[in-house]
């Protein structure tokens, strides 16, 4: 056993929550070890796989501010101001997020956040990332981190930002009483891709989150800075009541080009190399961890994804892991038992609240082939009502408890 | 990619439930291989860690029946007519299990059951137990097993028997819809020994299970054929209030002594080597399991811990997973979404049975170290009242679902 580094504390997982973090801890003047298992990405190119963007509201938005990075990140973000419904056939609808352009959600890259809350923590002089170096094991009474380069490090404190297959969750919940809850949704998610028109020009309507709701399945697309828009199906994975395919069933390009040619007719001339990239991009899952607690005693303690990952329909993944990071730095003691037991009850809020945002889109009556523009229209507004807005305005342009986001649409409801 | 073997079965673990359900399946024409990570206990001595030995009753003899084995290998077993109930001081009480001496439950070795059936399963000529070699992966889709050897096997259908951390669920469990819920005691365990007396005799009465209740832990002990007693402390990891000790602080051999002295007296003379098997044995942690759905398509099943684990103080872990194995194969045709689907709410119902048993055990009032024998007495006639017993009964002596046996303690509750 050797020690790698002098370091007092420990982060394993180099993503958006613990690149925040160590950002975070050393400007307290901690110095700060990030074990990340994939290589820089600011050398090499990333794999697909995870969202490629995703959008930033209030909560995020305000735990960049506390690193000061706030306006220097909305520079790399696009506005979202609402969404634009895309019905089968027919006119587009826009539905306003917010009470005026101020109230906005922001398109922003997951790479380019990652990489400038790295540099910016490595411009400390107090943060180092070790990449390609991957969290095997943890002895948490030893206080003990082993990585698969044979090397074993003490930590005085040690934070697993390690996503939503967290090794260090799994050590924290072998210690003493725990609970872990771990469901996986039936749907998938393919991404897909939009290429800018002329001049890198936007093909859709740039400052809106698009939609195309289907009942059982739906497509969104999100813009890039460069013109693109990200895309991604949400489709179960296997054949379903009421669904006219699922990912199993679409085994053949022909499947491909007839379900998009029927049920996103307007997209299609716009997705770029359409079937090529659904049969070479991986089908994501999606998952809902609950667990407590997050802590081990004063030595350890996960956030982010590790503790509660959640499921995107709400978009508060990422918001949600950059508001544990402000929450915990706010306590000038930083006690991780009672951090861990005050946060618990919001992370399941938000659980609740991303699955219930799901299974309204996925519950409501398929709409047949033929239905017209304005039926769609009445239905959405009945999905967004004006209660539903304003439980979206807690949760997105406020930072309001996400337990009282919840309360208060339980109340509505 | 080479094929292991061409069985068309492929087992993983070789435990209590794996070795039964191979020689089950080989009993009807199958061939079956059997990867097992341990080396064969038959040339080696299995390690200490699990429970030594384990009480079966009429669910895994009716298992065992059905493969002709019932007969061979209740002689290996000592008949346990009910508890023998030690106080702090004063008189030993009797609690009968059953109406009479007929309903009983019998303390076996877990290796020499497990030897047994392995070396039947094998005798069938058509199981082939691969030792030292564990699962690493499994690709449902391709029904292929990675395995530590770095051989990847084809399978027709997969049985996971791999226990409570399985392999074989963490794949299922990545498909379509699913939920998984894994739940750790605050209590640990730790395994000590009483030798036996002169000439192989027992020092405690024989044909009983021994139990020194003490509100917010306990002690027990189980007859072995070789005269000894395996004995078991269940105690609270860390301190807790009206708990005297926990494993966290029982850290000296005076600490050790001293506890032991003032809440098991007339245990401590028995106990081999006390302090030194005291620290020497692993503390064992206890975790309840849940899942759904246990099957993936139909080519590939988990079975006992692997599916529901759970927690031993119903005496129902291994009987379960060996009636997993007997209600199997009574169907004809197996279907593995229909007996997933079935079998559920029976293995949640044991669960919390078992967790039920525990909590009455831990909630009852804490008995003042001076409490007199007729107090002890008094309590545990409440614990065990009646209607209590009946619900014992159901479990213990009866093949009723066990969701029956719940209902029917919940009506009386």
């Amino acid at each position: 056993m050797s020690n790698v580094a002098k370091a007092e504390t420990v982060i394993v997982g180099g993503g958006l929550v613990g690149s925040l973090l160590a950002l975070s801890l050393a400007r307290k003047g901690e110095a700060v070890t990030v074990f990340e298992r994939r290589p820089d990405m600011r050398k090499t190119t990333i794999s697909a796989g995870r969202s490629i963007n995703l959008a930033i509201s209030e909560r995020g938005l305000h735990a960049l501010a506390q690193v000061g990075l706030q306006k220097e990140i909305l520079q790399l973000t696009i506005p979202m101001r609402g969404r634009v419904i895309h019905p089968k056939s027919g006119e587009l609808a826009f539905q306003r997020y917010g009470k005026d352009d101020s109230e906005c959600i922001h398109s922003i890259s997951r790479g380019e956040l990652n990489k400038t809350l790295m540099t910016e923590a490595e411009r400390t002089g107090r943060v180092r990332f070790q990449f390609e170096t991957k969290a095997e094991a943890v002895d948490l009474h030893r206080r003990e981190l082993s990585t698969n380069d044979g090397v074993t490090s003490r930590y005085e404190r040690l934070y697993g930002t390690d996503g939503s297959a967290s090794v260090v969750r799994e050590a924290i919940l072998r210690e003493a009483q725990s609970e872990v809850n771990e469901s996986f949704l039936d749907y998938g998610y393919k991404e897909l891709h939009i290429a800018p028109g002329p001049g890198a020009s936007f093909q859709l309507e740039k400052n809106a989150l698009h939609i195309w709701p289907r009942g059982t399945f739906m497509l969104i697309a999100l813009p890039n800075l460069d013109g693109s828009f990200t895309v991604t199906l949400f489709l179960p994975l296997e054949d379903k009541k009421d669904c006219p395919a699922s990912f199993a069933s679409l085994q053949t390009t022909v499947d491909v080009q007839r379900f998009f040619g029927e049920q996103f007719p307007d997209a299609v001339p716009l997705l770029e190399n359409l079937t090529d990239t659904f049969f070479s991009n991986p089908t994501g899952r999606m998952v809902t961890v609950r667990c407590r607690p997050w802590n081990f005693e004063e030595s350890a303690l996960m956030l982010g994804d590790a503790a509660h990952a959640i499921v995107p329909f709400f978009g508060q993944g990422m918001n949600s892991g950059l508001e544990d990071v402000s929450l915990l730095m706010q306590d000038p003691v930083r006690r991780l038992g009672a951090f861990s037991a005050h946060r618990i009850p919001d992370a399941n809020a938000i659980a609740d609240l991303a699955l219930d945002n799901f299974i309204e889109m996925r519950d409501k009556v398929g709409l047949p082939a033929f239905l017209l523009a304005k039926e769609v229209e009445k239905r959405l507004e009945a999905t967004f009502s004006s209660e539903y807005l304003s439980r979206y305005r807690l949760v997105s342009f406020t930072r309001v408890p996400y337990r009282v986001a919840l309360e208060v649409s339980s109340i509505q409801d």
